[in-house]
This record gives C-alpha cells, sequence and structure tokens, in this order.
C-alpha cells in the first residue's frame, strides 16, 4: 500500500529488458547510437509531427527548466500556477537555469490556470522599461493536484498566450495520464492546441530516469542540443535513455501504463469518496487522489502499513485525532486492485458512520471517464 | 577495434545485474531507499573517510561542475590545465553553475600542471579589487592525455593551494584508472594529499550512468545537496544510481575494471611505439593511448574498421598520405587482447619500414607500471 | 506642477556646490579619494554604528539588488511585499545580482507587510530538498504608497525575520521621508530594529545620483565591495559621489529636504481629501498621495498643465468621463507652496460637489503628523 | 606630478558647467529629458550612423560588460587580447552580466591582437557539441598599454570575425585618444570597419562618470535597454549624464581633451626615451607611457612626489637599488607642460648616465605622430 508518489514503483519489465538488450558491444556516445534516431522518429510519428526535434534527459526537473531556459529570457516571466511543479519542487532550478526570469503565478481552481486570469497578469506585466517582461506559459498536464485540462483548456491558455505572442511550454511529467483521461490524440493536447515545448515524462510512468524534451519548432532545437551539454544532461552513454524511451513508446506501453495508474486512483478515489468521514480535495482525473480526513484515520492507515504523504508536508500525526488533515495518495503502473482493496477494506473497517458537510466533487458527471473503446479507436 | 571513448563500451555484467536486482517492489525516491547508505558506507570505507558526505549524479560534467561551484563564488577564479575536461569539453557548465567564475589555465607538460606554473597564477590572481578573485583548484587524475599524477605531485599541487588557503577539486572521471596505475589507496591519492572534493567517475569505467560526488568535508554537504536538486541531479529513482555504484564498488570491481583498460591500454602502447612510424605523444600511464602517424596508416586502419578520433579533432582523412595526423586511442573495461593484437597486426602488416626522429618517451624507465603484486598488497 | 516622480527635480543647491568644490585637482580613484572616509564616518556617526561600513553607488536599483545578492543564496527567498521596488520596478535586478533567487510575495495593506502574513511565508517556504530556501527579508520604508512603517512595525517585522535566522535588508529609496514622518533616530528605524543592510537613497531627495549602503555587519563588507566592483558600480571618479553625500548629510540637509517634500505631500493630500469627488487610496504618511478621481478631473488638471501618473499604468485619459482613475503624486524637496495651492486651486475650480460612498482614510487620528518639535529634539 | 590614471583628472570646466546649467527645474527621469535626444543625435553625426542607438552609463566597466553581454550568449566565448581591460581589471563583470561566457585569450605585442592568433583561436572553438561556442570578438582602442590600432588594424580584425560571422565590440574607453593619434574618423574607426558596438568613454578624457554605449544595428537596441535598466545603469536623473555629454562632445571638446593627453604623454615619453637609464616597454601612441628604470630613480621620484603606479602592481620600492622595475605614467586633459617639464627636470639631475641594451622602440619611424594638420581638416 504504497501511494507515497509514482516515482517509488519500479521500472515496468518490458523497459527493464530493453536496457538489457541494449547492452550489446560499443556504441557512439552522446545519441550516435542506432536507437536514439528511432526513438526521435517514433515520437515524431506518435505526435505527428515531422519536424519535431528530440531530446532525452535524465530527471523532470531538467527537462522543466531546459524548456523553460529555451522559451525565455532572464529578465521575463514565466506565467504558471501558483501550485506548478516548477513554482514548488525544483528548489529554483527554472530560475537557475533561465538565469533569473520571474515565476509570476496564475490563480485557478485544482491547480488548473483560468485563461482570464492568466491573461490579466500577462497584461499587468512588462507595461515600461521597469518592469519584468512578458516571456512564456508553462502548463502542467495532468496538474500537480491530480485534474487534467481538456483539449479546449490547453487551447484557452494557449490562445491567450498568442494575443501576447508568447511561446508555450507544457510539462508533461504525467503527460501520459492525461492522454489516457483524455483520449485525444498526443498532438491534439499539444503542438495542435499550441503547445511550443514539451516535457514528455517517462520517469513517473515505468522508465528508470528518461524525460524526452519535444521540441516541435526545429529551428530552437540547436539551442536547446547546447544548453543539454551545459547542463550536464547530455549523457554519454545515451543508448541507455534511447532503450528506455524506446520500450516505452513501443506498442504504446506509455498509454497501458498510465491506463493502469489511472484506472487504479479511480477505484480508489471512488472508495474513498463513498466513506462519510472523507471528503475529496479535487476531482480524480489522472493518478493522484487528494483527500481530507481526520487524523485518526490516517494514524490506522499508517499503523497497518499505509503509505503516503500529507500535503502539504507541513501536518503531522501528532494531535488532536479529530482534526482533519489534508493528503495526496499516488497510484502508478505498478499500483495493483488487491493493493487498492486492502486500504479501501482497512478503512472501511476503522471508519466511523459520520458525514461531512460537502458534497465530493468527484462524483459530478462532467467528470466521468471517457470511453475507453472510443480512446482505443482514436489511437 | 573500437578505442573511440571508455564510453563506447557497455555496461559491465555485474553492474547490469545489480539494476535488474534492484527492480523489485518500491523503495522511496531521492536517495531514501535502502541501497544509498549503503553507497555511502562503502565509499567512506573505501577513502578511509568516516565523514565524507557522498552524492550520486549522472554525469561526469554534472560531477565536476557541481563540484566547482561548491567551491568556488562567481568573481573567483578556478585553477585548471589548459587541457582539463572543465576548461575544453564541459560547454562552459563549469561557468553556467559557478554563475560566472572563469577558468584560469596552467601550462604543464602531458596535461599536467607544473607546481610551479600554478603559484604564479594564483599568485597574479586577485591583487586588486579590479581583479578576479583566487579561489580553487582543478586537477584531473588521470588526465586528458592518458597521464597519471602520482601521490606526491598531487599532493605538491595540492600544497601549492594550501599556501593561498584554496580548496582543491580533484576531476576522477577516470579516478579508477588512477588508482591502479599508482598502486596506492584512494585516500592517499586524495584527502590526504589535500583533496577537498572528488568527482569519482563511474560511466566510463563500466558503469551506466553514474558518478559519485565525495565531499570530504560534511560542512559542505548541505550546499551540495541543493545544488545538486536546484540542477535537475537528484534523480527521483534513486535506487538505480546507487546500485550501479553498489556493484561497482563491491569486490572491488571498479579496479578490476579499471586494471583492464590499462593493461589493454599498455599493450597497445608498447606495439605502437615499436612501429618505425609512429611517434608516442604523450606516456600511456592510465587507459588512453595518443600516437602520430602518418595519414595513410589511419586511412587503412579506418578501411578495416578501426575506429578511434583524431585528437585535436580538425584534422581528416583528406590530403596527403605522408602528412603526420595525431590521434587518440581509449581502451575501456571492454577491450580485449585479440582487440589489440587484430589492430597492432593489421599496422604491421600495412607500415612499411621507416624511422621517425624522435625517440617514444613511453619508453622511458620511469614510466614503468608499478608492481601489481605490490599494489594488490595495498588494497 | 510636475507630481511625476521626486527623480524629476533638480539637485538641491548645496549638493550641486560640493560637486564643483571637489573639483579640484587630482583625487584617487575608487574611494581612496579624501572624502569618501569622511562621508562613511559621518554615516556612522549618525547610524550611531562605529563598526558599520559604507559603499556609494549610482542608483537605487543597484544598491537594492547588491544588497539582496550579500544576503541571500541563489536558491534562497526573499521575502518582500506584492508591491515592492524590488519586485515590481527595477526589471528583474534581484534576480539578476543574485543569480536567480526568488521573490516571495507577502500581502499586507498600504505597501506594508503583515508580521504575520511574512511569518507564514517563510513557515511554507523550504521544507524539503525540493523546495527554495528560506533566505531573507526585504522591508521599504517609506513604502511604495507613501506610508511609513514605524519603528516597532519594523521591529516586528525584524523579529519574525529573527524567529527563522533570517537577515533583513531595508530598501531605504525613501529613508529620509520615513525618518522626517516617525521623528525616530536612523538607528532605531534600521539596526537597533533589526536591519542588517540598509539601501540609503539620496538620489531621488535632492542628490543628483548616489545611495549609500549601510553594511551594519563589517564582516559581510568585503563581499559588498567585490560585488559593487564587478556589477560595474565602483565609480572610477567616486569624489563626486562622495562629495554629493557629504553636502547631502551635512547639517542634516537630508532631514530638511525631505520635511519640505513630506509637507508638501500633507498639503495636497489635505487638501484632495477636501473634495467631494476625490477619494485617498493610502494614508499620506512619507511625500507621496494616492488618490482616485473621475477622469474628467485628471482631464481638466492636464490640460493645466499639471503632471503626474495614473497609477497602476494602464489607465488613460480616454473614456467615461465619469469613469473613477488612481493616480500617484509625488512631491520633492523642490516642491512649492504656492505649486500646491495652484494645483488645488485648480481642482477646487473644476471639482463639481459630489460625495464619493468612502471616507478619506488619511484624515484618521492614528496618521497625524508627528510632533515636528518633539522630532527636532531626538536630531 | 600625478601620472596614477586619467580617472584621477577632475572634470573638465566646460563639462562642469554644463552639468550645473542642466540643473534647472523638472526634468522627465531615465532619459525622457530634452537633452538625452539631443546627445544620441549628436553622436548619430559624430559616427555618420542615422540609426545608430546610444545608451548612457555611469562606468566603463558597465559599458564594455552590457555591451559583451548583448552580443553573446552565455555559452559562447568573447575573444579579446589577454591585457584586455574585461579580462583584467573588470572583476569578473563580463562573465557577470553574460551569465557566464567564458573569455579566450589572444596573443599580439603591446596589447594588440595578431589576426592571424585571432583566426585561430576562433578556428579551434565550438568545433564540437562539447565546447564552448564562437561568440564575438572584443578591441581595445586605445589599448591598455597605450598603443592604438589603426583602422586598418581594425579592419584586419574585424574581417576576420566576419569570416566565422561574428560580431566585434570595441572598448573605448580611450576612444578619444585613439582618433587623435590616428586622425581618422570615428565612423572609419568603428561601424565602416566593421565594429558593431562600441564603448565611447567619456570618464577617463573629462566628464564626471559617463560612457556611451553606440549600438550601430538598431535591431539589437531594445535588449540593451532592458539590460541597462536591469543591471541597474539606468539612471533617473539621466539628465545629468547627458549634459556630461552634450558638453563632452560639443565643439569637439572630446578631441581636444584627448590630444592634450596625448601630446602630454608623447612629451613624457620623448623626454624618457633619452635618458640612458630608461627603457621604453611600448609604442606611446595614446596617453600612456610604459617604461622600465632601476629602482633608485623610482625612489628619488616617489620621494620628490611624482605619483604613478608599478605595472604590474606586484613590484615594490624595497630592494636592490639597481634592479629595473616597470612602470606605467597616464597623462590626462588636466596635464600640463609645466608638470611634464618638472618631472624630466628631475629625472634629468637624479639619473646617471648609463645606457640600457635595448633602443627604444618609441623612436620607431612607423609611430610618428599624425600631421596634426591632416586631422584637423578631416573634423
Amino acid at each position: 500500500m504504497n501511494f507515497g508518489s509514482d516515482n517509488t514503483s519500479a521500472v515496468a519489465p518490458r523497459i527493464m529488458e530493453a536496457i538489457q538488450a541494449a547492452n550489446e558491444g560499443h556504441a557512439r556516445p552522446y545519441g550516435g547510437d542506432a536507437l536514439t534516431p528511432v526513438v526521435e522518429a517514433r515520437i515524431r510519428d506518435i505526435f505527428e509531427a515531422p519536424e519535431a526535434r528530440v531530446f532525452l534527459v535524465t530527471s523532470g526537473t531538467a527537462a522543466n527548466a531546459l524548456s523553460c531556459a529555451l522559451l525565455t529570457r532572464p529578465w521575463e516571466a514565466i506565467f504558471c500556477h501558483r501550485n506548478a511543479h516548477i513554482e514548488e519542487d525544483e528548489c529554483g532550478a527554472p530560475e537557475f537555469f533561465t538565469d533569473g526570469a520571474k515565476l509570476v503565478l496564475v490563480e485557478g481552481e485544482d491547480a488548473k490556470m483560468e485563461p482570464q486570469a492568466l491573461r490579466d497578469k500577462i497584461r499587468h506585466t512588462g507595461a515600461a522599461i521597469h518592469n519584468i517582461k512578458r516571456g512564456m506559459v508553462s502548463i502542467t498536464n495532468a496538474t500537480e493536484f491530480g485534474t487534467v485540462y481538456t483539449v479546449d483548456e490547453v487551447k484557452a491558455l494557449c490562445d491567450v498566450a498568442r494575443e501576447f505572442d508568447l511561446p508555450v511550454h507544457m510539462d508533461g511529467a504525467r503527460f501520459a495520464n492525461a492522454v489516457v483521461r483524455l483520449g485525444c490524440s498526443p498532438a491534439d493536447l499539444t503542438w495542435k492546441a499550441g503547445v511550443d515545448v514539451l516535457s514528455f515524462g517517462g520517469t513517473k510512468n515505468g522508465c528508470m530516469g528518461v524525460e524526452a524534451v519535444v521540441v516541435f519548432d526545429p529551428a530552437r532545437a540547436q539551442e536547446f542540443e547546447i544548453r543539454r551539454k551545459r547542463s550536464g544532461q547530455l549523457m554519454s552513454k545515451h543508448r541507455y535513455l534511447a532503450a528506455q524511451m524506446m520500450a516505452y513508446l513501443y506498442g504504446d506501453l506509455w498509454l497501458l501504463l498510465a491506463r493502469q495508474a489511472n484506472a487504479m486512483a479511480r477505484k480508489l478515489a471512488d472508495g474513498l469518496a463513498s466513506l462519510p468521514e472523507v471528503r475529496m480535495l479535487h476531482p480524480t482525473q489522472a493518478n493522484a487522489v487528494f483527500v481530507a480526513m481526520p487524523r485518526h484515520l490516517h494514524q490506522k492507515l499508517h499503523d497497518h502499513g499505509a503509505y503516503y504523504y500529507f500535503w502539504p508536508f507541513d501536518q503531522d500525526l501528532e494531535g488532536d485525532a479529530e482534526e482533519v488533515l489534508s493528503a495526496r495518495l499516488v497510484c502508478s503502473w505498478s499500483t495493483t486492485t488487491p493493493e487498492i482493496e486492502t486500504f479501501l477494506g482497512l478503512l472501511d473497517w476503522v471508519a466511523p458512520a459520520r458525514s461531512l458537510p460537502e458534497a465530493p466533487r468527484s462524483l459530478a458527471p462532467q467528470e466521468a471517464e471517457p470511453d475507453p473503446a472510443q480512446h482505443e479507436g482514436s489511437r
């Protein structure tokens, strides 16, 4: 019952096999190996973007920070949600890689920027020589709160960016979870909507440590290549990054893995939402579930081996048993139905029947899972 | 016959097995896994440094640039050899990670700094408010030209640094090759000689992609940890870095692998030095061989499948067959005796008997390989 | 009737005379002249801080950004008010000089941070390795909205900073206006309250272009000196900066100049507050007045030669005459009573009698000007 | 007898008068004053460059570092002479403002780069992804050793830069001295020769503290404006910078001042060269004289009040009286004939007749002063 993060999970078997298979003889370093161009070709294919350039790096923070550096100048603003990963969880990597750009925070429920709030922030920025200038927009999809922007919502944000001629980055550390949720094509959710650069996550979804930065405009590619090297992210034994990504993409494994993670989160959310003492904090649209429940429940779960984080972190198990604490539970490709059932059974056993004031939002009809069949067809 | 670089080699079998073995169940991310503290303990043991802190990163460039950032301020000088990797091959990563420190280049034969040349450069730096200030010294061992500083030579450079109260970094991307060459203890070659921070390489010597930064002064550790995160080098699925390093250290595998690489380079160098048309450019003390020979010989070797780089790069196979071109040939843990023999046999077949003016330096007595038995004893 | 900014005013006569008087013969550059140590001694005296170090620079942005760089590391947070000059008007200079620190914005009315809001922001920052770390606090006094923190209010913020062991910077571009308002000693408002570094403004209050950075802890001085040089702020003909500052401090000219500016702003505010169509936006405690009034009044004033800025800037004279627009009017040492009277007379002439809903806050008793006699005594 | 530096001199009277004349009433800040556009127009006129943009800053270090930042990216090389001011005397400002570019040092006598040495350095740079990339060339004229590049020599260096499509900066802190020496037009020495951005010095030649950065390509101007603000170099009371520059340019005052400085240096050099114990170190082509002479002569001169620096600094008056020490003597607009004559008379009195081995180079015919009449005609 480990729901700490999707990065506590192991490497998916097929990906580990690919790593081993790549371990044969010599290979040219720095992307000169035979697999790397195949990965690029495959990603171009998946994204219907024959001109796109693809760069593999080893961490999501590097992928995001390099993307920001590519799209912005040091005196410019990066518009993102207040709860974006680049704002909250990268220890200032975007500021480091951009040589000092400023993250300007946009509001919106469930970690999703409101288009009008974005427009207002952009408009307010850069009027005079004394102000920082307008730089770029960064959208996280799926979001840090386990919600997903629809294609139309992404498009609406990109349209705002275009009003001001700003480029758009998508932090897709959980891009697969968003695509699975929406049943859309990767192209529709990215460049067709107006995204210029995508951090296409692998690590959280079954890889060992690889993210692909997809640069849809090839004119920007050379600078990215230099920045990757300069930041220590050009791996010499590059074939092992390529092998992971190859296996990840082959046979739509990336979607299969994400589908499992999302389904388990859905099952977990449904179970939790039915409990009177539990309140859902955000709609469960990807692989993370956010709930509030009394401390005594957390205590019991922890006592029985359940592992997850309070969210925000600054809560703990000491204190009044009735006090409500919030938490994040993340499912991954390796989460199983028995794990969910054990967890929910445990809760069912300890949770006394008492209702909470607010109705769980996650049951609202507009958040129904899309028809998987329809999705398969669209792939 | 691939002598392009040690990073064209595959992952050593035992290391690959360890990666697979780590692929079981959940593990806490970011170094919270069970293996990481064991790796740290093992490195402390090997280096006889119970207070040292160890940080795993994914590339040698990151290891070096983070070490420089730890030891210097943005307005300070990093004293290093003109041919240091941080000067020539990291696309400005040290400048990036340090926020603008200046590399001040020190002369010396065979990519080894002369102590007096180092002292002069330091003395010349930082006299007035208008000048950059004295920052740190960085020593590469084994060097970029396949030579090795002895323990006494490292000590002499560290002593110069100490005269000015400057910390010392060692770029040990090929540290194993140096230790094997010298038959010394890792402690003697580092902190006992005066080194403060070591980039302890794994990737070039059989790992997939891991370097350990060993910070001998624990007071500096917290800042390193922050800088690692901020630069996108704190891996979430950290157990796979730890597993590589664990296997690398276990049973002194790292020394076994380096011993093979060095021995193959020695065999290659001896063969080459005996050929009349070939001139040795630097003593072969680690796993790289630098030679000059006529273009027609390079042509033949390439025609028969030998792979290596001209060094410097700006030479090519077009031109006068008699013109002498220089080249670097690197052996790795996976280089085999038949490979060397095939290569030398090929040369023997094509090289007409004609002598070159200068005697090969690599045959000088002071460069004899240390007695392996004595070395085994010291381990 | 120029109320655009205090920096539209000329240089005060005595300061200009001092510049001329300095223009005699040779003088050692870079602060080696005879005047510079006298300035330092005088500032130490005024601030009752015999250990303080003083550095002259040419602009307020440089003074602030260098101070931030001195007190924070690149991965740390600078806690300041949402409307601080360093956040809104320096085009990212703090991010540039600090190599990428992040400004974390604290709320509070009238551009003054609330201590509890500050505490909450600090507490929320830096919990995990993934977050930026706690760095420093920057307090602007007088604020960007023409209000003034009392000594106790500054102390309360510094106490919060001390809870977390954070250093405190004060942006005192209008420090003189605050001191005059409060009738306190410079020491009480700075280091005795807990301020570590002060940007002591000269330019806005009658100088030509000089700010003194007062570093109360001499241990930090050497780094400041290096940073000043490295940022192009160490002036070669330093005597002309010293001469300005000397004259500014001599005979408490700095306080006389600020007293005039504040008095004129008070007169202007009182006149405006009595008009039915005008609403005061912030208490007038220093030399700036913030008002809202209908567009038709702005139009009339502009037609008759009044000069000031809409605040925020993104308003203009086109549109519905009845719509209310806000503006900032700044008085300086050179503003005269006739200027104010002409302006108010003009308004009186054009403003029809019609009341606004909210009572002007600037008339509240707690904002009464301190007794000047008492102030004189304390000097 | 102060020959310490040209920046020990006072402000030229006409320039000081202009500062005072500007001190009347209000003026829009940040370059919005009436004088600033006139300065820009005048500089365009002088440089025959109607499209050029002009930016005033307060120091030469800022002018140079901002120019470098404008013309290079953080991962690129700035090619300059080993003795350039940006390399030796700016405490890393170029690295700071460029976010980490690397200065690559080019050799050449008398602080002048050799075109072939420049070409070789450029060629050697940026071949592979691992190397820093080719960025820009920076030429100092007049040089740090008091020599001057001719128009043809500047052109030759710019041509090398153009071979590689690199922009060129000229550090013209002593540009006036170079123009006076050459009798050429400012346009010929800059954009017509291939210079893209000029640091046009004022401070060393009679101004108080102002340098004009002339950006010949207006497409680059907006970025410069932002960088100037962001570095704290956009002065609020900008009229006082403009007034200095206006007076400096009016009636070719800048050339008159430089002519005096050069003539005095010539007189000084001629006198020194005739002394048997004195050896000239560099040709005297601008306003600085470099000589070597025995310590006892230095001692006498210092005892009688002569002031100048040993060059390099790390020499002193203690030691063997016969030992030869080198020094730099700089003349400025305010140096007078009696000062020179007193100095030379003093030397003549103390210098025993004894010859030095090398003939003074400054007497060579190719270094004859150009015909002033011809120069006047070209102005």
